[in-house]
């Protein structure tokens, strides 16, 4: 009775995925770029400029420079940039180095509701195709907020069940981003992008085991090649699965325990994700900036010093320490692990930019001292985006802060002075102030560029 | 109290689960081809001949040439052969290609207690690697091995789970091997060699939905050039975890439901998963062979006809309903996973090759009539090598096999002159009869070659 029962649901809740691949891949190819809202367009320029700051800002990464080594022999025709580099390398090879370069800081955009990092997957496989057949501004920017859009609501069908899994959410759901986006730009039909999107539900990338290691920045960077070989293949011809997302074995079923197919195709062109997404000011995961933003603002407010700090007590979302528990980290990555750690260079700094996130960073005695005074617990009722932070003085004096929304969130956004902030801070030191700012201001105009390479060729 | 208990158990079992990729890391950079047993050895041979043969045979399939067109903007230098093919490619590419060719006939070998195809994977990875640097033949079997070895083992920890819940196995495990292997000939230290598998681990390819599209055989393929890729992204110092494959978030535990470890570091040198690799006689799914084996047993022992038929019935293990229910194939690699298609081809020829799974042998009038008259049914108590066939002649007769193992089976293996038979069978049609003899002898004493790519210009 019970297995009949069983089945039943089973035959329902089949019933209801019908089709959930081909009805994204109809809206897809159906979609038009002059029918994309102005927020929409906005936001996605947003996104890319971020996007792009972040990547040239780790362009000489260790983990950039290391894979850059290791395949270079391997490399086809000098047909895309590596952002911030000299080398030109195949569409392909450059989709790769790009999406490391752009989240080897843990600094680029979240989509909060699915903690995906949408740009990363998406921007990398499209910017690297933009250099190889001439696309618009316009239809660049499309293109990339339908990518967004189909990652994000493919992660939200799925989240947080396949997110607890263990799966790394950017890698896994990231590929279909790309894929979507690429497949757009090549014209895809929409038998083809059925395929397209076949193609990449079958290359999922990322465990989180490999969070605080290179490989976790190889994530968004594999999953934007993966989609755009998927797309490139599909183009072609080569025959995939009509319902990869849905069917019994696939995507959604083998990859998650839950799933919510109309988060995929309810509301399709009216109700827009990449409109949730956020920037980080901090340059580490976004489950710390709360105790980072709380510490800062308490340092301004009373002038604090470390050397006058007894103990630092964090109330945090149970995410925090799932995430950022490292008690010890010894590397600068590391460090981007540790709420502990970034507590303390919050109040030692003010900041918590990439300089609070070296390896020399992490081992300054100041900042050891200070992390060892720094402890914290989970409160359950807390917000993703909410702390509470309790600092006993020396003297006895207690002080306390309560973030409910940190900088950075939907709430509170950063605004587009903080952002160029942002994009000045990590893309001046690679380039020049006034490459960097050039750049900046071409970013900004995205929507109206006729040949998106020339944007990519700026940023050599 | 009863999760106290499950913390308990889930405490024991990754206690169990210490040091599982670094033991089997260190295994595999201390082993010495000079330890490996003669039988190992000349079954790897044998894998390789095979592995070639079909390789070969398939290589101006619609699916290597739509997947070389779609990427040949994209290929690297000319490093290394597409097997049976003109082109020289970069070495991540002939990966891939080799990969999807040897498998997109679907008449490669298989590790039945898991249903890996064990050589796609491995084979084309190094076969790859080793036009790229020097390698003799005595390493190149032995690190075809250990590719083999670390797949299979692998995938016995976590079968039947982990394909029972959509994975296609050859190209989740798969993975792993080509790592192993090509890390093994990059000469990998431990600490590298860990991280070559966690790049592995991270790059799962496959779902089982993809069965029946080109998207199948692409799974070998990307396996091959993800194993490879990891390899040498390890071995230029990429760092990724040391615990990949038993982490809580690492490979067994995301995407099984269950896993035993002592599969993978039990014995390692001593018991050999390669010793139980097996070579199909017929182009289609394994599971589908004992009816083949059968019908074409009844069909030399009664001189049948197919218009004497009445009907077929098959009593078959449930897998076989499960993988290849298919009632109506519409094209040839349909066909592969209709075992009624199968009993047709193999009462009307004789034969189960390539030629029976054509898109017109699936769609001529006779093979439909006598298609529609074979009908199947679950018998759980068949192993998965058996099958029970009975056929209702039109005079009223009734005819009928029992198969307790299918040729091609441990038990029942293909000699060397059937082996040699279906090499010669795939390869002389692609590169005349002659070379495929030289070929054919020069696999046979693979072993024994100074410089292995000498062997893999032979088979351009």
């Amino acid at each position: 009775m019970s297995e009949e029962m069983n089945r039943n649901t089973e035959a329902t809740s089949f019933q209801a995925a019908e089709g959930i691949t081909r009805r994204l891949a109809r809206y897809l190819v159906a979609a038009r770029a002059e029918d994309l809202p102005q927020a929409v367009r906005d936001h996605a320029t947003r996104t890319f400029l971020n996007w792009m700051g972040c990547a040239i800002g780790a362009s000489r990464h260790e983990a950039v420079e290391i894979a850059m080594a290791a395949l270079k022999p391997f490399f086809g025709p000098p047909q895309a940039t590596v952002l911030g580099r000299p080398e030109q390398v195949d569409i392909l090879s450059a989709a790769l180095f790009n999406g490391i370069s752009s989240h080897v800081f843990d600094f680029d955009d979240t989509h909060l509701k699915t903690v995906i990092h949408p740009a990363g997957p998406v921007a990398s496989a499209i910017l690297a195709l933009a250099e190889y057949q001439p696309v618009s501004g316009a239809e660049f920017l499309h293109a990339l907020a339908l990518g967004i859009e189909t990652e994000c609501r493919i992660g939200n069908a799925v989240y947080p069940d396949h997110y607890h899994t263990g799966w790394h959410i950017t890698g896994t759901a990231g590929v279909f981003g790309a894929a979507a986006a690429a497949g757009k730009l090549l014209g895809l039909d929409e038998q083809r992008m059925c395929w397209a999107l076949g193609l990449a539900a079958t290359q999922p990338v990322g465990l989180r085991e490999m969070f605080g290691t290179m490989t976790k920045s190889f994530h968004p960077g594999r999953a934007a090649q993966n989609g755009l070989t998927a797309a490139l293949l599909a183009a072609g011809g080569y025959t995939s699965s009509d319902q990869a997302i849905e069917a019994k074995r696939g995507w959604a079923n083998v990859l998650s325990t839950h799933r919510d197919y109309r988060e995929i195709t309810g509301e399709l062109g009216q109700r827009y994700e990449s409109l949730l997404n956020s920037y980080k000011p901090f340059a580490c995961g976004i489950v710390i900036h709360p105790v980072i933003d709380g510490c800062i603002q308490l340092r301004k407010e009373h002038g604090l010093d470390a050397a006058a700090v007894a103990s630092v007590s964090l109330k945090v979302h149970p995410l925090v320490l799932e995430l950022t528990g490292k008690r010890e980290p010894r590397t600068g990555l590391d460090g981007k692990f540790s709420v502990f750690h970034s507590a303390a260079v919050a109040i030692i700094d003010g900041r918590a930019g990439e300089a609070q996130y070296s390896d020399a960073a992490v081992r300054a005695p100041v900042t050891v001292s200070l992390r060892d005074r720094v402890s914290a617990e989970i409160d359950p009722e807390l917000a993703a985006d909410a702390a509470h932070i309790t600092i006993e003085l020396v003297d006895g004096q207690r002080l306390e802060k309560r973030v409910e929304h940190a900088v950075g969130s939907i709430e509170r956004p950063m605004s587009d002075a903080e952002l160029e902030a942002k994009f000045f801070d990590l893309v001046a030191p690679v380039l020049g102030a006034a490459r960097a700012d050039a750049l900046l201001q071409a970013c900004w105009h995205l929507g109206e560029i006729a040949d998106v390479a020339e944007l990519a060729r700026a940023a050599a």
